[in-house]
């Protein structure tokens, strides 16, 4: 499950959406964006309109810091959508912080955008070159830029056309004249779904969010479709025609939580399968099952009921890890993945032990936690991983590191065994990832370089 | 494991100090409040001292709110202590955060204080009488009055002389002139523990503290027993001959983090034993087990593996809960148990399910958790605790809610069970949880009313 | 001199530049800005450039509130622009705090503005055609977007085109490519002047301010000027044919601090001016001169010193008064304006006085120190006033109150000195202040309604 | 008046006291510590009192940065104290904010003063020995354990033996029991006089404060008065035979708010004949009479008028010094002075100057102001001081610098000349400050070293 982390990939942002204009659009975005806190906890935003006017409130931090009782009661109207944010790169500014609102000819408009686009730069150069200029560095301002210069057009053919214009992942949420609008890539890398709730409905990332504000799911927004929501109820336009569906897998693996089902697939399921996959595929002769919390939970509990192994705490987390706290000095920087995570010596001592974790970036953390886990008494340490080497960076929203620095581009497999000091190590194969998650139409690019859209690399 | 809700006991600190000339020991003090911070959430505080003068630093908020880098950096000296509190009674003053700093006659002082006194009030009286004035209401101000008033001798006999006048729970950390203090009341019923640091020693509410600061565990401090650290090292002192060891039930049940050990006893070994008792005294003819995370998981697991049922993720918590949000609108009120907890159906559909939860005290969270587990599509609910049913509140450190309010006081079994709506309902014996814990010298007054100190009821 | 309160025009803006390669700019423009206080008390920022790339940091607040010396540290470049700001209508939003950056065709830009356009509206429609969207609702943007599109010309002419869409009041200082650009409109109804310091120059509203910097006084721009400094120096463009100057007459009677001259007129002289003009229109027989501070002490001085009548401290300024407090209930109305002045009784006792104040928007404050003044002891109160009447609303960059609440549009003479209670009230002619000003180019539209630029009423 | 500077002597507090059930008495007492923040800008509190419980809110800041609408509703009760504090020794910690409200025997008591004692260490030992901790090092603290244990008596008894403990200066309001209790040490050091408001009473440093809050001046509370309030209404107690009256002369010179009357002396009109004073013991052939705002603005005005020279606006303040801002860095050192005051250059062109300042402690700012004015045109330069040398530090609560660094302690008046750089420099004799004060019943102790109270020097 979402985990927290420097040797961890990070999703960038979640999104809500939701047309109620017999609710209180803003409170219920507010414990949307509560539940998607796992997917960002840099910034949080909640834009909210009345269909002709919108008002936001953004800031840095937490949902529970930047909100107070005061600031959603002021937020009135009939519709409203919400985003949180981890920004990667260090540009984490207030003024990156989204839904991005704007004036333009036809009144104003609001966007949150989860994912990333490959030609950004481009757009904005041809953008520059007829007169724009922006005010941000975030993707969703070249899109909300292109959609208000198509709009002398009927909104939803603004719509079509810029995403003819677009390259890469995106999942959008929209306030546009009295409307609210989702809407996915062609690929649908990134998750968007629909809810219904009373007389009205919204749109997350994740569907965990809609058991969160008691809205009933309904589907999955389709890669390529338009989803239209207003007065008269769900409209539904095929935006683009789908080209093939590659959802991320590592929103399986890592990054959902696990009470969430996206393209029909149930996270928690699908993590259970890995672990099966992995006992299959690897078998270890071991008295214990173990897992790095909480993002490897599900594949143990898997992987020991295929094998019939016992599952135990072995490794406890710290609940407060979520919040920024003050970096140990150098001396003491082997103390960084304790202050996070501890070996239950109570039960790993004298035994021999299968870690699972969800995934291996750099290797730093991995090495210290074998080190923590042999030290709390395992006499043996074999750690598996439900994923396969992550050798490529992600172009499509999910921050890795720098492709130099991802351990499976430096190493084999058995140098990187070495390197965490494992007794064994085996990652999943390709072909166990696909039989646990039941299909091939997911992106595995960050594991094979096969990235579905073009990039630049 | 350390739960947050408004169903569940709350405890009040915990503390932690370190002698140790050549470190960072206002660093040290910050990582291991960090490492406690599941005892208190509500303010958090260090003193450091030079064996001459104390400086402090307090504030509202998590550990990692209050303290910044150059907070931590002022505070200079060779012994530290520090406190995380959460204050049950609304009295949450910065003026109430501890430790307190006094200046007396021969100089500083500084004391932290996990417990409570249940003579406070008449020894306030008597030191008032005597002309004492008093800044704060909490029982670390009685306490300091007391030591220094009998300071004319030495200090080792000031601190005999006061555990004298003391009744009730008390785990004190003290600075005081070069010394640092360790104390435990002589039932024993709040835990503290010694490390080894290099050439220093630390004292902490819990042995999970020692893994992340990189301390040995030496020992716990004994019921009674005065530890007194000084550039000598450490010195035993017997302030209080032992009247019997009676250490709190509920650190075991709830309150510990699992990869503590209190007394000689592992808590997440104790919570794996409570649930085979409960698989002993309660089987289940289920489909699945599941846990209310996190203090349920050890139990839920101990049950599954001695009746060879499946274990699985069936609630999911949000990992954001720990901080405060904006509460739900009356209308709203059903949500409150959903922002933190989410049933999981990809795992419950169609199951017949045994729950696992470590007590109930007013049984409203639990009724909401029950019908959530139902909806999402278990075919029964069958609710195990691992705790007996609390009757009774607690004096010595742990704020339940009032009498009046503990469901155990108002209803029998089988109208609890019909309240949260469960298909059946077991409580853990007492026998049952004596036998897990593998020793009868602990207290149980919250289940039975046998308090063994004295109380005002 | 610049004054607080509900009863005062408020100036909405100050402007600072500055180039100079060898220097910490972003600390003088820090210490401009302090200097320029007075101009606005809402909001503060400023932005750096190495000539490529702008930084900026701005907030809500006032400027000693908005930076600490970590955040200017942090601002590295060789040249900086400032903006302190007041905002009128309520739009007190961090989004319109200035200066404004963006990113564009061509590179970054940074904007900070003092005026206001009257075309604004037009403006925006007709860039709005044009595909472009705006995230604020300040003038700065306008510009900035008119600017950029006419960049693929040399930034020179690109300004000299923005020019001639412009209407209305500017007075800009910007930051683009190397250089640092400092305009005024062809009316140069907001004022800006040049200093030099060292081998830098910088630019200011008020010279005031290049006494604070340690900068050597140079001259002021000109109407319709553009100046640019880089590193070959100052070069000075004539964007626009002057027109006609028309100097804003409310800078010298109320606005800018006393030791600035602007347009070649010391503040300090041309108010103790005013006091002369007042004292040949209109001589009293009276003991005491005495003036409300701080705008009215120099045109008193002039006053008294014109009748040989002595002057002395009647009114008392809380110098707190500039900082937001906790406005009185209903109640306690009648305290606002005792909370910032107070009558000293010692000095008005039993006097006939003549009490100058600079001028009068809605009368309300006037009326209650009038009553303050006679409490304390005067036995008559005459009222004079060092301006015409104030009558129109400015849409050049002043924020009076609506139309009709300004008292001289609904009161004659007489009913007004019946409603602020004097003996007698007296306010300069329109002769009189342009006798003192010692020059007919002088914008007095809001005294008068000849707006010498075409506004929309 | 009220300066703010580095160069300048600081007051330490000013205190606000009221009783009046049917009022806001937190609101009001807000108010009142407005009009006294010339007093202390450094921290600032507010006590309520129901006539048993106390409430208190304290914090660092202005009072308009401590308190909020919100907090000041809170504050609920029939009767209030206040304080602001400006801490002299970097003491400047929340924990010694006043009031300072304590629980004993008999109830609560909260307590503020003004002042300084000079036998307070002393009294710390002695009360120490008898078993009195202490947790912060104001002189409340000693003064309210003192009360407290002389409680078994009545409390009018115990303040009458507290007050025979007691040495030094001390101004205090107390809330003790159903009573608002007002006291002034024996020589009236620090002062303290009484308003009425309808039907309730108060308390303060200054009578402008009555003047702001809407109360009546009732009279000055006497050396060794005790003023009791309660509903009774208000009861004298001589609480020591007054010794001999020795009002502090620096309130009138500088400290207090030219609109206060002090023992009824008005503030303004004996500064004004300071400046009289001045003109008779050194009338200087000048052209321009010009003062070092604000506190030297009224001698300035008495000097000019007795000679009959004109008065200008020489030398102008920045009305946003009072805030802490950025220091200059030590190659900008020069520039603090220049962001206080500013030299009008237009005023003061060609010009004889005669400038005014209240006092001159170390002589830096003096000499950086001389320079000011004279690279601003002033031919002449004369600097008049209206105290005498100060040449010994106070201990009866007003900050200076340590004795070394007082100029007059090191140098005669021609080299202090020499040092600021004046043509002449003129310091008012004793004899004239007493003429001007029309009073031998002062303490002139930092100019001729003849404390009235014994001190440890």
């Amino acid at each position: 499950m979402f985990e927290f982390g420097e040797d961890k990939p990070k999703e960038e942002c979640g999104v809500f959406g939701i047309y109620a204009p017999t609710q209180e659009v803003a409170r219920l975005t507010y414990y949307g964006l509560y539940a998607l806190q796992h997917r960002g906890q840099e910034s949080a935003g909640i834009a909210v309109s009345d269909g002709r006017s919108i008002d936001v409130h953004k800031g840095m931090g937490l949902v529970s810091e930047v909100f107070s009782d005061r600031v959603v009661d002021c937020l009135k109207g009939k519709m409203a959508i919400g985003h949180v944010r981890y920004s990667p790169t260090g540009s984490g500014l207030l003024t990156n912080a989204q839904p991005l609102v704007v004036h333009y000819q036809k009144g104003m408009m609001a966007l949150a955008h989860n994912g990333s686009l490959t030609n950004a730069l481009e757009l904005r150069e041809e953008l520059g070159k007829n007169g724009a200029v922006f005010q941000t560095t975030i993707d969703s301002e070249v899109i909300i830029n292109l959609i208000t210069r198509y709009r002398q057009e009927s909104l939803e053919d603004a719509l079509v056309k810029t995403m003819l214009d677009l390259r890469g992942a995106y999942a959008l949420v929209i306030l546009a004249e009295d409307k609210l609008i989702g809407l996915r890539d062609p690929h649908g890398v990134r998750p968007l779904c629909i809810g219904r709730m009373g007389d009205g409905y919204c749109l997350a990332s994740e569907s965990c969010v809609l058991d969160t504000t008691g809205a009933e799911f309904v589907r999955d927004v389709e890669p390529g479709e338009i989803v239209v929501i207003d007065e008269d109820g769900l409209h539904s336009h095929q935006g683009f025609s789908e080209i093939e569906r590659t959802s991320c897998a590592f929103e399986y693996i890592h990054i959902a939580r696990p009470d969430s089902t996206i393209d029909q697939l149930s996270v928690s399921e699908s993590r259970r399968r890995m672990g099966i996959e992995l006992a299959r595929e690897y078998p270890v002769d071991a008295d214990l099952v173990i897992a790095v919390p909480d993002s490897g939970t599900a594949s143990a509990l898997g992987y020991a009921s295929e094998l019939g192994l016992p599952f135990g705490d072995g490794v406890i987390k710290n609940c407060y890890v979520h919040r920024t706290f003050i970096q140990p000095t150098q001396e003491m920087r082997e103390m960084d993945v304790r202050l996070k995570l501890n070996a239950n010596a109570s039960v790993l001592k004298n035994k021999r032990v299968v870690m699972i974790d969800d995934s291996i970036v750099q290797g730093t953390t991995s090495s210290k936690l074998v080190e923590m886990v042999r030290k709390a008494g395992a006499k043996e340490v074999h750690f598996l991983i439900s994923s396969p080497p992550v050798a490529y960076p992600c172009f499509f929203g999910i921050d890795t590191v720098k492709r130099e620095k991802l351990i499976a581009n430096q190493m084999g497999i058995e140098e990187i065994r070495e390197f965490v000091g494992a007794d064994s190590l085996h990652y999943i194969s390709e072909g166990g990832l696909l039989r646990a998650l039941g299909t091939d139409c997911v992106c595995l690019a960050c594991f094979n370089g096969a990235y579905p859209i073009p990039v630049l690399t």
